[in-house]
């Protein structure tokens, strides 16, 4: 299994199973010079954490940081920086019923057919908790990003059926579920416990804004910068669908609806999504994905064993309602990660920005 | 500017613009012994071909592929395979305004941003010429999965805001839309009619199913096969959102209604779209792609000059009405391209497939 | 700074300075299934740490490797295989001299002109213990190596201008200089006795023979095994010249002396190395490193400040005298990992290999 | 196969049989913005042809380069560059014996081993005339290094045992041999008549020195400048060994000998051959590489034919007698493509060069 890196320049390997040691990410071709400690990753990490609100699992992991190469007198020295995440709160789970059975809408069924082998303590590679070190890789990412203050915002757009009406961004920090409406907040936990109740879960749709974003980041065909955020973006693991500026709607709009008009000012409209041609154009960088419902639900399922047998599973014990709110910041470390290495992409053409 | 190269096995190589001398396309890991000759590429070139209705310009290019290494006694070698396209019908067109303003909606804005210079020709590498190199190797990527019986059908399923209700395969080389449903067809040729009356253009959305896909394909985390998948579809020109199964829907489903269940005899439904954790799971591929409006329209649009003053572009000559047919073959192209390398790389880990 | 990755299947990715908390690498590639202990990495480890004769500095790391990620149930996953050597040992240096002094020979002037810092420590990533890395990653790559049952042999076949006559592979591990030759041994620990009490010290070469190569590793043109292995071994510090076969001697001799004959019994001869157009031809394979003698010496030296300012240094402590034998065991594994990395690529491309 | 690409960020790609249609490069990752037309090629591609002299075979190829992309209005525009040769020499060989038999010391048994096909044609991508491409590539990675002024010159420092005592670099343009000693080329001349007589070949030593490199290229670890120099210049065919600095003679020296002392004024010497820890010192870079002697002789020899039966080869016809002066060209060639290709890396990483 390769795949586990991402990026040309600034180029993140990940690495760690959720009931291991450790997991983390090491990060090669990071700039020399960036001012980096250990406590730069708390706030991300814990807007990542689970067991912010009762629809989330209270795994009590801290998920430090630790810098174990890379940084020296408080300075990145562009050599290999090593990101480790302890794994302590490895608790037993129902292995019993999981050491058998395939757990339908999880990787179970694909990781047995591929490797042969079964991570049946939670999943392995295939958990939430990778995501963890793309987080802490995030939060170097945006570092090099920083010349150019960019703002890279995610909130969740819609979650069971209930889409935020309003984007207010000084909401969004205001509940657990990063929503940018607050009354759309309120609906969207009312869903939540009824699906708890019902013992099923919910998926639903987060948006990412980045302002500041320079013109002229993304390459030409295969390496567009739209290509290579869609790429990132679903490759977090719940994600089924990714779009661009209108996205979807585009497909049903005219040209004359569809291309935003230029201006001495600046673009009139941004249906782009700020990128044009596969680079950006200077405008805000607009991006949805789709979240799908976390699979692990307390109904009974229909599945097979590993000898292809047809059984039930019933899943005991606690599991989160909704992954919606806990991608927020993955997704916002995605782009960080695709932008820093476009932006180091550039500079190796030559490309001058005024920060 | 990097970023012209797709795979890690089986990796090709595009090059060429518009209005240059060819296009094409090197393949570096094409396995040794398959039989392949120029005419083996005439069917898809023919596909992708602008002109087959009266709502795309007749630019009159045989899209010929010439064979320039890697076959040997009518097979592959095992060397880098070059293919090349000519472009022979390159007609002067109206530079005069192009030479100085930006197309809304194009890419001459951001690549005079990103680059310095201006390709008034015709787009240069983002003309949608540059898929003839996809096409062109996607024929190539078939042959690699050909052990496989895979079948790759791209179709028409929405232009305009008209959906096809049927899927009826044999209904789609039928209609110059490749649309599978014949009474929606119809009226997504009236509302194009409509349209090209009005000098305006339309999008839309194409749906690509793939059967025999074995499972096993795809690699955990970053290199997920949805993830490169969704890269690879959005860095066609005009797409501006994926989807992979049940896609946006997903998003909108309980978890007891999006989980599919797995029998003895297989999956009960298919809202994975044929992909779990990033890795096929032996169902059929399911994508969607939305397809913006073509921007070149009949209409005067606001825009800027090279300058930044303030203009007003008006384009005369004639230009396509849609972009969504000829996105088909190319869409069914980038996921060959795909399939046929991650089937290389996972032979390189030592799966085994039954063939 | 990138650069810190091998390999295209097998890859590695190294990280860690030699006074920072820990140094490793994480392998992305690794085959499902293998059976890997912490215990395998013991013997390889213990040849490579410093301190086994008067010769070497008695820096007392006891270089256990910890596997952090990627085995399950003692069996490899198929995940990033992460292994974690810590830096324990970790003593003050006279950092007051080298703080501001560059040490003629080493990397403290380059890497100060590229990352504009000076990690005064002991050398960070130029430092000889990143080696220790690379063996634990060779010990992996042998074992993917196992079903070929190959033997990846390295001598000292020369130190300090003394050359082995004899190639007795019993003696090897029987003399802390891993030469083959016991009287030629004999006379070398004189001559390093010898530079030892004036202060000095030296270089030699390592030769490295594999038997059991299978014919078809290598790829023709940039990354013909024999240029994998070149740039792989010339990647180790110390290492001024790398042949293949006959090497420098090839370039003396004429065709008819230097042509193996072929035979239905295999080649006549090995003047090639083991390797023809870049690929194995199934003899086997020889290569050549020249080592330098280790720049940190006893004698004052010139050199100049960080400000540009003439300067003498004055080095105080214990250093090795030479770093050939401890070498040996790192080309065998550089070697180890570019052979690894080849067999999956071959793999990939479908060739079947008799094991 | 893959393999067939160099570089990161200048990044070529080459392609093409000896007896195909044609041969050429992608290079992916040129700078937009450098006058570039087809007459800048003839210079170097005229001093790697064939025919110079009567000791090598007069195979009438004029060698011009067509830029196919990448080349608008005389300016680069940061697509790629096609680069493209045609073969129009094909002469047809004696192909009755090398449809069958193995040449000696050829690549025709590995490739048969590896792709299970013989290109008895005259060696495929194993051809000499392979690099055709790489010294047209070179020719632009020569532009991209333009600004430092850098002069990248090699020389034959050593022919069939004959050694050049002196380097004059005004010499080596006015023999056919390259070589910088006007009375060693007199007697390499006759050593070559001599071989040639005896229906034999003969190899050499190729030097390179680089004049104005700036200091900071290359990355620590393994993508040290030497390192991928040695890699890419033992990817030439006939190379059997590569030294850097001192090179093999390093092995034979004290570290108070090899190590260079660093003054205000620069290094006293250059032992390092201008790189330590696998970064470039701003002093001048000197390589060598051995060459073997041609492997094609007049002889008899003996061989197996594809059944795996002895025979004796007989070749007729006229062949090169040394492959050393047209090497001359190829190895600069390589040096230029690895320092163009550092030279973005590093600039990506933010270094400033001044030039």
């Amino acid at each position: 299994m390769a795949g586990n890196s991402l990026g040309q320049i600034f180029k993140i390997t990940t690495f760690g199973e959720s009931h291991g040691k450790a997991l983390g990410a090491v990060i090669d071709g990071c700039p020399s010079g960036i001012r980096l400690a250990e406590a730069d990753f708390i706030p991300e990490m814990e807007r990542r954490r689970p067991g912010r609100s009762s629809f989330e699992t209270p795994r009590t992991e801290e998920d430090r940081v630790e810098i174990v190469s890379g940084v020296f007198e408080g300075l990145t020295t562009g050599t290999p920086l090593t990101l480790l995440v302890g794994n302590h709160d490895v608790r037993s789970k129902p292995y019993g019923v999981l050491k058998n059975l395939f757990r339908p809408g999880h990787a179970d069924y694909t990781y047995f057919k591929k490797f042969g082998h079964l991570d049946y303590r939670g999943g392995g590679r295939a958990s939430a908790r990778e995501t963890a070190a793309r987080v802490a890789a995030g939060v170097v990412a945006r570092k090099v990003l920083a010349p150019f203050h960019m703002n890279i915002l995610g909130h969740t757009l819609e979650l069971g059926g209930i889409r935020a009406e309003r984007m207010d961004p000084g909401v969004i920090p205001k509940n657990p579920l990063y929503c940018a409406d607050p009354d759309a907040a309120v609906r969207m936990l009312e869903v939540l416990e009824k699906a708890k109740r019902a013992g099923d879960s919910l998926g639903g749709v987060v948006e990412v804004l980045v302002t500041g974003c320079p013109a002229g980041l993304g390459e030409p065909v295969f390496d567009k910068l739209d290509a290579e955020l869609a790429g990132a973006i679903m490759s977090i693991g719940a994600v089924k669908g990714v779009e661009v500026g209108a996205g979807f709607e585009a497909a049903r709009l005219r040209g004359s609806e569809n291309n935003d008009p230029i201006r001495s000012t600046g673009f009139s409209s941004n249906r782009s999504g700020g990128i044009l041609g596969g680079i950006s154009n200077g405008d805000d960088l607009v991006l949805r994905a789709a979240v799908k419902p976390i699979p692990s639900i307390m109904k009974p399922q229909k599945t097979i064993d590993r000898q292809g047998r047809d059984a039930t599973l019933e899943l005991t014990g606690r599991f989160d309602v909704t992954a919606v709110a806990r991608i927020v910041p993955v997704v916002e470390a995605m782009v960080a990660l695709v932008l820093a290495d476009h932006y180091l992409r550039a500079r190796s053409g030559g490309q001058d920005f005024e920060v």
